[in-house]
Order: C-alpha cells, then structure tokens, then sequence
C-alpha cells in the first residue's frame, strides 16, 4: 500500500508526527556555546556598561558650566583631578569644575556630559572649554547597552560572536542551551564496499550527510553500512532508535530493498508515507518507531541529499526551533527547463552572471551538488519554467 | 607621525605587506575535513562510477534488440540471468538475451542499455520489451561523474559536505589542507577584570574575536587581558608572535594607550598606518613584526569587530585563498542617513520588510550587532544617503 504524498504534505506529516519531540537543556561554557541555541531566555544580571562612561578623550563636567561658551568666551573650569580607567573614582565635581577622563572612563559624580579635548585648552590647573556641551554628551549611560532585569538573549536564539560578545560583557560563565539532536545514519546496500572490487561502490551517503547534519547544528551518528538482509537492517534500526534521536536510512534505490525498509518501519512502528511526488527523491519512506523519527532516504547521493535538504532538514529546524530558512536570492534564468508531468522538480542550478543555469545531470551524479549555487523549484502542475522567468534560489 | 589611510589603501596596504605569508599544508583525516581548504589539486584516481550502471529497477540488454518495439509488437528476449547488487557479473549477454537488474546494478558484457520493468512483462525466461531503448538509455557509464585522472576537486577549495561526499566516493582517507590561520587576540585595558568592581569592565573583545575568528577557519589563541603597562604589552606581543601568524591587540581607546601600541610596535617591527578614515574604526592600527601582521583594533566591541570584519578578514581570507565576499543582497533604505564629513561610514542595518534601516547607537553598543541583519556603507564623500537609495547590505 503506497502512500504517496506532495512534498508539502510529507514536511507536515513529518512536522506534526514529531512536534512533541522536545531536545533536553544542557549547560555549556560560553566558550562552547557559538553556534548553539539557548534553551531559555537569558536575562541580564547587571547594566552594562555597570556606570555612566565617556565616549571621548577629555573632561568630565557639569554641562550647564558651557552654556553660553564659544571660542571668543570660553567656559573656564577649575580641573579638580584625573579620572583614572578602571577606577571608581572618589571625586564629586563641583559647579564650576571639571575632570580630565579618557575614553570609557567613569564620570564621575556631580559630572552630567564630557567634552572633547579638541574643544579645550588647558593649563595651570585651568581649563577652557570653546563650545557648549549638553547634558548628557559624549556619554553613554548606565544600562544604554542592556539594563538589569531585561532579556539580553531570548529564548531559542542561535548564538553567533556578538552573542557571545554580549554574555562575556554580563559575565556570563555557562549558557544554557539545547542539546544538539543526535541523528544516526545508516546505509544499505549489497552494493556497498570499503575495499570495492568491480560491481562495488564505496558508501557517499554516510560521510555527506554526517557533515551536512553537524554543519546544521546535530551529532552525526555513522552506523556504518550494512547489507540488503532483512533481520541486519532491523538490528541496526533497533540500536540507533536506543541512542539517536532520528535515524536516516539510505539505500534500498531497488524496489526489493525499498520494501524491505517499509516492511521493517512497519513492524517497528508505524508507516506514515511511502513516496513523494518530486524528483529527484520519490522512493523517500518516513515512520515514527519507538517515539522517534526514522526517514528511508533513496540511495544515490544526489537524491539523498535533496531528501536530506527538503524534508529532514524542516524537522531538524523545528527541533531546534528555528525558522525555515529563507531564499537566497531571486535570479533570472537562462533556459527553458521542461515540464515535470505532474511531480514538483528540484535542480541544482548555477549562476552566470546576472542568470542562472540549471546543472543538468543523471540521477546519482555526486558533482553536480558540489558545483551548485543552490536549487530550484519546478512546481508540479508547471509547463515547465521559460527562459527569463524570475525563480528563487534556494541554499543546498 | 599619524599616518592615516583610507579604507581601501589600509586593506590594500595590509594584503601587500602580507603577500608573501603562505600557510604550511597538514594532511586531516576526510572525517576532519569539512571546511578546510584544499591545499593541493585533489586528483581522481579512479572512475565514478567505476563500471557502467543502470539507473533503473528493470532489464539489461542490447538497445539494438528493441528498436522498433511497440505495445502491440513488442521485443521478445531470453532472459539470460538477474544481475545481482555488488556483484561482476559473470554474464555476457548475446543479442536476444536480457538479465535483470537493479537500480545500480553493474551493466554485464554485451548489454549497452536498461529498460524500465514498468514498460515490459515478464514470464516464463522470456522478457517481452514494450518501447524501444536508445543506447546508453537508464545508464551511468564509467567516469560520468569523475573521470580517473581528472582533478576531482581544486586547490584551494573550501570543502563543503558535498565535497565531503566526492572525496569518500573516491575512497580517500586523508586530504591535504592549508592549515589554519593562528590568530592570538590580545585585549589592554587597566579598566578591564574578570571580577569587575565600579568603574570597571569585563573584557568583550576576547571572546567576540575569538568565535568570530574560528567561523572564519582559524584558531584562535585568546592571550587574556594586559594592563596598559608598556612593558606587559610588548611582552604579551613577543609571546604571541612566538606563537601566531597574526596578532590583534585590542583596547587602547585613549590617546594615551594608542600612542603606546604605535611604541611597541615601532620598536619590534615597523608601523605601516595609524589610523583609518572610517567610522568606527579610527584608531586602527596595523604594522609587521618578526614578518608577522599586527592589528590594533580599537578597544570598544562594535568598532574592533567592524575593523575585524573590514580589515582583518580580507587578509585571512587572502591567506586562505578564499574570495571576498560578495555582498548579501540589495535593499532600499527605508530612512535618510545624513552626511559623515569625509570619511566612510558602516553602519549595521536591520531589515523592515524589503527595506532596510540602520540601527542607531552610540560608540560600543554591544547589542546592536546582534540585532544586526547586516551592514552597509555610506561612501566618504557621499552628501549622506537619501531614503530610498538601493544599497548594498553586507555580511556582518
């Protein structure tokens, strides 16, 4: 019994099969956390900057004193100290006084703005300040940056350096965040050598996809390969499902095996579709067995990979609650693609120039994927796509 | 003896005085290897596929056999033998004869096609053919996807899991790649601790370069927070130039500790600009020492990481034989952003539905590139840019 569905309709299943599946919170040194996504909203124990800074080299003072001044009438200020970085300083300015303070220095108290020391002459003790200054100039404030009590990170937030930047500036040791989903890989195939001899192939499925997986933020789990035997492959299965979150099953291109893989998701679990109208990617399998998501995958690298990139990928963003990437970018392209007959066509496609050119290939060549810009979509009731019609691309 | 320089000629100036640093090759495991760069040609030593394979669940036989064929006059054919999956098949077929064969399977001799099972039946060791076949029809002939001897994968390539892919079809284990860049990042400051009491702060620029570095394919060797003591600096700079390729040494805001990075360096190597007409990024610093490149970023986060991102990036990238990269994608402003006076400005922007708008903040805002989507330029003798200019967005 095959249940055939759209591509649409098998990124829902998929969503609403897995959506009570929530990754566990673990804590990891903000040294580690680049790249991960928090677990809760990260809230700031402190302002920062912690005290009123200058922005500028020169004197901290009270902006009324400059009111009026110009370069005909400076202000004439008593300097009453230095402002020293680092410091707290014991100083509190009177009307009439001011301080000399280097960038990111603390203002000190009684101080309201600072002034630049290009706007300045200064000796004996005396300083001459050549244009007015408003409150609060050349200052940046206590909690400008983030205040104390406010959401410095929120919730579900995929780290990147200026995160980091931000949780070291806090004083932030250790961030929680979800624990990478662990997704096991398994490839099958008499067909399948580390050694080949002729009529054999090497595995491409299980290191391609344990890079693609870690690159999107899992643990690649690779089981190794393991031959087209009915009770081997359900073993295999069955450890995975123990220690992996996913598992992805490659292989079984030949009707016999694909069977084989339903026959075995069946007993396991349950069966949720088998085929998907598009191409490449038809004979693509998914069931859920043991609370867990187990996605059969053709075997030819090429289509692995596009199932790889359009239906486990959805469900790997929404475990890590992030939103469905967007296009790359939209481009013109430079020659007809033919009509699909019925089913949505996935092309790898090239740019040239200011156009795109789709990189025409048999199914299972692997260098096509390594020479791409991106993909593009053929919906499935289209004639075609004419040459210099807009299409967006979309990341590989 | 300020020597101040544009944005372009401090990068041109920074990619000459490094053009002869060349990275030293290490050989890394394939399982190491994405993301590297490839130091060498990486050149096929087989074919792949290795023998011609069909592309479809059906028949092997001799195109020849079935021209002519039709639905009421269909080929007739022996059927020799099945194919089997992994297997050289003893099998060498004669006109009239077929054998079975799977998605993969291994062409025998004297067959030079395959036909979907889907357009034939099949009984009693007889095969009958409905449609003609072309020659080489559902078959990946020997070296389609790579041919033995051709270079598989280019020198210098930045190896993506595709490439991952290639290399494991090609059955090589270890991959020669350029190592990694050793960037030390050195942050002075006497206001900076890692327990700040008042008027104090925790070093942000440490860990900010540190992250941004490694996305950026190096390692990097975060030396920790020195005083603003001439004589800790120079030693923290001896040490590192032991050890990297690169030093950024950040902090020194003030006239004061500027001076003093542009002393250290004048006197364990030779000083090349001290200053850069941009914003932020002013008191930017770069210079050669014991043959290796040394950048003083300013102290505030949001300036050390654009002068990061502008100035030290194209040079890794350099280093790493890796293109500049491209703009992300074009957008209108949504607001006006007024003049700069004669320098160049970077501002980060976020996006507003298909426009963009700069996101305002003072000097060493932290959070505002975290919020960033990207950053654009406004041109140094641009009057401003005016609201609805199409401008070029950035990667930040």
């Amino acid at each position: 019994m095959l249940k055939v569905v759209s591509k649409s309709e098998a990124v829902r299943t998929v969503l609403k099969a897995t959506a009570a599946a929530v990754l566990p919170t673990e804590r990891v040194a903000l040294s580690a956390a680049c790249g991960r996504v928090t677990a809760a909203d990260i809230v700031a124990a402190e302002n920062i900057p912690a005290f009123d800074r200058s922005t500028v080299d020169g004197f901290a003072l009270c902006a009324a004193d400059t009111f009026g001044a110009s370069a005909a009438i400076p202000a004439q200020l008593d300097i009453a100290g230095e402002i020293l970085m680092g410091e707290c300083t014991p100083l509190h300015l009177k009307h009439g006084q001011c301080a000399r303070i280097a960038t990111g220095g603390m203002l000190p108290a009684g101080a309201d703005a600072a002034v630049m020391v290009e706007h300045t002459d200064s000796q004996n003790g005396l300083c001459l300040v050549y244009q007015p200054v408003f409150p609060f100039e050349n200052i940046t404030k206590k909690g400008d940056d983030i205040t104390a009590g406010s959401v410095a990170i929120a919730r579900h937030t995929s780290l990147t350096p200026a995160h980091i930047g931000i949780l070291a500036a806090l004083g932030v040791k250790e961030v929680p965040v979800l624990q990478k989903p662990m997704v096991a890989i398994i490839s099958t195939g008499d067909e399948i050598s580390t050694a080949p001899s002729l009529g054999q192939i090497r595995d491409v499925n299980g290191p391609l996809l344990t890079d693609a997986l870690e690159a999107a933020g899992c643990r690649a789990l690779y089981f190794g390969a393991v031959k087209d035997d009915k009770e081997m492959i359900t073993r295999a299965l069955e450890r995975c499902l123990e220690q992996a979150d996913a598992v992805l099953i490659s292989g079984g291109s030949s009707a016999g095996s694909r069977d084989m893989t339903v026959d075995i998701l069946d007993t396991l679990g349950e069966v949720y579709f088998h085929g998907i109208a598009m191409k490449p990617g038809k004979p693509t399998i998914f069931g859920m067995a043991r609370g867990k998501a187990v996605f059969g995958l053709p075997g030819h690298p090429l289509a692995a990979y596009f199932v790889y990139r359009l239906i486990v990928k959805p469900y790997l963003d929404s475990l890590l609650q992030q939103a469905a990437a967007a296009p790359l970018f939209t481009a013109t392209l430079a020659q007809n693609v033919p009509s699909n007959h019925g089913r949505e066509e996935y092309l790898c496609v090239k740019k040239e120039g200011e156009s795109i050119v789709p990189i025409h290939s048999k199914s299972g060549i692997i260098s096509v994927l390594s020479a791409a810009d991106g993909y593009i979509c053929v919906p499935r009731d289209a004639e075609g796509l004419a040459a210099g019609t807009q299409v967006e691309v979309w990341k590989l």
